[in-house]
């Protein structure tokens, strides 16, 4: 991969202290780890190879004179201390991956986060905050089927009935593998949040506006917050052959009508909303049966709360709408709602005229998956950059992005920081 | 279940040698034949209890003085002789159900053409051509999944490719099941069609149309060909969060919009035309993932073969011009294609007329659904008459038509059946 990587580089990018060279062996060494004959590397959360990557990293940030700490859910801390060392300043994202992913969703974040230390030490740089280097474990929530776990645990989101409810593959619940681990449950149950006052996080950004519009970096504007709605429509069975179109109550009909409408829904609320039906079945699901129900999950999402609920509102009258025209039921039920995170306004501008002065044009986009820093964002303020991805595609051994975008985000995100070091 | 026919039973519908408390006591022997404990009952073709029905009414046909024939599929012929025995008229149905199907669906017709032979005898009345009650074979198709099977063996539409393709549930082949039956395949293979020159088939309507109207019976004006489009569409997989509503090739929504548009095509070719889509299948059909393939059959319908076509290459239109406007793919194939077989207009006139002078408003329905009349009607003149069911449900131990309707049948298919005699 690092030939890869170097072939098309552009070393004029290597300024500031930030060396492509270094940040290309590092992408390649960690892509080592976990690397599957079939293609795509497997370090699920708590694994072996999740371990090995961090173990490899801690080794790179004491080489750079950071104070490496971890908690007992495994986050890892790598400390540089500032002019004043009573509050810090944090940057990261996660090492792990989904079962045969990529080589850049999680782990360009904890690099580029690293490589900002590298450039300061190069040039000899002492920020006024302290700042960390953070690996945040089991991202991908590929462990216990519940995802983002490193940073919730971190900020004590898992609650103990959550923590009842979860088992892996294996059947361990989450004091079995903590232990396997080297940690321990009461450990766990007594994770401290840090003196962070801020949190960055730079990302691959797993879609293709970017590519689309030729940029390097993006402004996160914000990371949507996902809510699902169980929409089901029940109409009445009848034959298909004996039942005059006139005289029908298809349930199919009416949740076609539901699905072909929900796209124009989001846009009533926001630029950044959206709404999906990915999950759809249909009952009894006979082809001369006319269907009696059809059950699916409306996946909503938007990067502020209000208007994410809006939508909410809007979809589920839409389906009550459709329904009552069409003279059959329907239940509408929320099963789940995740809050979102706006990025603050003056984190965005900082960042629109970071890429001004690097002739980036600056653009905004959303987060429309969840990240790590969504948690913190619950508390503290946050912001995300997004590196372009080769088209769009993520959770895949193609999964790419250019060292030339990788080195230019690092730019992008240490100049960002400063700012925030300099406040 | 005689006792729930007789009770509310009008004993003045007792006329012309037609007898209501007859046809409620053979209701209720053959019901009480494949009956289950859980409800229903479950004759099969090519059963122990299909046979023990068709015993049951070979000694009635008997005992009314018909001479009874059996072939080589088990088809069953009870023949009386008329003043002319050169030619003859046909009416039956069958005896098989589906599992845990109910009591009227085929019983009503074969009893109702043989109370028609019974009036007779006790009017004394000797038609001008001889008459055949019938018994067809496998109706439902539960044995081979292979419908109407009696009536296509018997009309020799059973050519050798289906023959060697045929396994039932344990695996038997044909040959297998019929010397199990008491037959043989070189038997079955010279299965002659008998001197028929018109068949005349009674059967519930297995739909609401009767009920909602209030009509006892109702004349059928063609049985429908069914025909069935695979319509596949392909759009691109994406994260329902990362890709923008405006970037999406989303092939639910256009299969949405597909299915919501297709009740409103069939009124443009008939009023007798349907279309349903009763079977859909999502992929991948993960509640974050935008489908990139939508899969599923449309189910088409009419009684006339040009308008059923018309309404195949409208549809075909319909998911083309979506996908085109959508910018994503579309498959289009056909998997089937039965001829209809619409009855014609002077048989049609003559039940019209028939049921004025017994006061009934005369309305005419299609059927949606196939029966044995199909496949005699390919080769001659057929026709049929609906008796109502109770809230349209067939198929199903619910399956209910009250004996005033069932005798006002018998009295339909008598007059028509003399009309014939007397041509």
């Amino acid at each position: 991969m690092k030939n890869l990587l170097i072939n098309d580089y552009n070393t004029g990018l290597d300024y500031d202290g930030i060396d492509g060279g270094r940040l290309a062996e590092r992408l390649e060494a960690i892509s080592k780890i976990g690397v599957l004959p079939t293609g795509g590397v497997s370090r699920p959360g708590f694994s072996q190879e999740e371990k090995l990557a961090k173990e490899l990293v801690i080794g790179w940030m004491k080489e750079a004179g950071l104070t490496v700490e971890t908690d007992a859910a495994g986050n890892v801390f790598g400390r540089l201390n500032g002019d004043d060392n009573s509050q810090s300043i944090a940057s990261g994202s996660h090492v792990d991956t989904v079962p045969a992913g990529g080589n850049f969703d999680g782990v360009l974040g904890v690099l580029a986060a690293l490589e900002v230390a590298e450039a300061w030490k190069v040039s000899g740089y002492t920020p006024k905050k302290s700042y960390e280097v953070v690996i945040f474990s089991d991202e991908e929530g590929a462990r216990f089927s519940s995802g983002v776990f490193g940073s919730r645990s971190y900020m004590g989101f898992v609650d103990d009935e959550l923590i009842a409810s979860l088992k892996d593959n294996e059947g361990l619940n989450l004091e079995e593998v903590l232990e396997q681990y080297g940690s321990s449950l009461k450990e766990y149950k007594n994770i401290q949040q840090r003196d962070w006052t801020f949190f960055a996080e730079a990302h691959i950004e797993q879609g293709k506006l970017l590519e689309k519009n030729n940029l390097p970096v993006g402004i996160v504007n914000g990371i949507a917050g996902q809510a699902w709605l169980e929409v089901e429509f029940k109409g009445q069975a009848g034959h298909a052959g004996n039942t005059p179109m006139n005289d029908r109550q298809d349930a199919l009909v009416a949740a076609g009508r539901f699905v072909s409408e929900l796209e124009n829904i989001p846009k009533i609320v926001s630029s950044t909303a959206v709404a999906t039906v990915g999950k759809l079945a249909v009952s009894p699901n006979g082809a001369n049966v006319i269907p009696e129900s059809v059950k699916m999950i409306v996946d909503i999402r938007d990067i502020h709360e209000d208007t994410r609920d809006r939508l909410l509102e809007l979809v589920t009258e839409r389906a009550e709408s459709i329904a009552k025209e069409r003279n059959i039921g329907v239940t509408v039920s929320g099963t789940s709602r995740v809050k979102p995170v706006p990025v603050e306004e003056v984190y965005k501008q900082e960042l629109h005229n970071i890429l001004n002065d690097l002739n980036i044009e600056a653009t905004e986009l959303p987060s429309g998956a969840g990240h790590d820093s969504m948690n913190i964002g619950l508390e503290l303020p946050v912001a995300m950059i997004f590196a372009r991805s080769k088209d769009g595609i993520s959770h895949n051994p193609k999964e790419w992005t250019s060292l030339n975008d990788c080195v230019m985000t690092v730019h992008v995100l240490k100049k960002f920081i400063e700012i925030q070091m300099n406040k």
